[in-house]
């Protein structure tokens, strides 16, 4: 089982300390374009893979972001905090759990998810593609689908940080500290290590 | 005088709608490591570039996204507006307005918006270099430098945008209209046209 990153506490006092607003939990995913240009979209996120320390979300087979991903699978996450003033930038690499995932833990983990959605989040999956031009009213379905089969467009997006970029504002004059996955060169195995640096 | 772009009404009225969150003028800025993975953070709107549609931020010359910009000057900034419920993203060029600036015009805003910041803000732009192991507390000067000439560090960044997305979370079901600017073959004039698309 592996263990809490050191940058989790920090980051869940931020959650819990920002918990009264809804949008604390929206952050902003950029990736690379086809076109090797920058993307860049809020993201809701959702928890963290248990056990683990990998960010998921959820998103649309058929939206852009997924076709970057698969091309070029490196994102990095910008979470800013208002109550609290402070900012993580997460980055690393990005996985998909897809429909035809063969993995069963990430397959299980992709079902619950769709479970833990609302009604009006599962809706947006039976809607029209995204970015096409505005297709008819009557094609925005209703009725939420059922929750116990995700339609084939409903992907589990996973952020599996190597690096972690922590800010914050109120300090004197203020802190920023960077954590950073290392690996020991004999034995393969992974770490963190912490650093202050110059905000 | 350029014409004011389409996207600058809706973008007007959401920066009205949400004035009382000092953080609805905070946005994150995406753009291309020299390593060819994305960046992300967060970046402070300081207005337009009057005239035009070109948006204001400021940056420190020993900052990271300054090499990223020169090297790749490609961005997209993602704005969420979180009492309205909506989001604009903005994808375009990126200039950086430097001390060795040589256009006469550039040079004036950069100097116009040094004299803009806070003391506070100001102050920021004489720290120890961002990024490097924490320096002595001593080293973080607690007076700002005057306001009429900025420090060889002090840049102007302008995104130009070329296509914006803007997307109502609160429509019905939900609004999403992309502005894209085209140019006409023959004279090479540039226009803006917009186009609902689905959510």
């Amino acid at each position: 089982m592996p263990d809490l990153a050191p940058w989790r506490s920090p980051l869940s006092r931020a959650l819990h300390r920002n918990r009264a607003l809804a949008y604390a939990r929206y952050l902003q995913l950029a990736t690379v374009r086809t076109d090797g240009r920058p993307a860049n979209r809020t993201v809701v996120f959702r928890g963290f893979l248990d056990p683990g320390n990998q960010l998921k979300f959820i998103t649309d087979g058929r939206s852009a972001k997924v076709e970057q991903m698969q091309r070029h699978p490196w994102g990095e996450v910008c979470w800013y905090f208002p109550k609290t003033h402070e900012q993580f930038r997460l980055r690393g690499s990005l996985m998909l759990v897809q429909a035809h995932q063969t993995d069963s833990a990430l397959r299980a983990h992709r079902q619950q998810q769709w479970r833990e959605l609302s009604d009006n989040a599962r809706l947006q999956f039976t809607w029209p593609t995204p970015g096409d031009p505005r297709a008819a009213a009557e094609s925005f379905a209703a009725l939420a689908p059922e929750p116990e089969s995700p339609p084939d467009c409903f992907c589990l997006g996973l952020l599996v940080p190597t690096q972690v970029d922590h800010l914050e504002l109120r300090g004197e004059p203020q802190n920023r500290t960077l954590y950073t996955q290392t690996e020991t060169a004999q034995t393969g195995d992974r770490h963190w290590i912490s650093q202050s640096v110059n905000p």
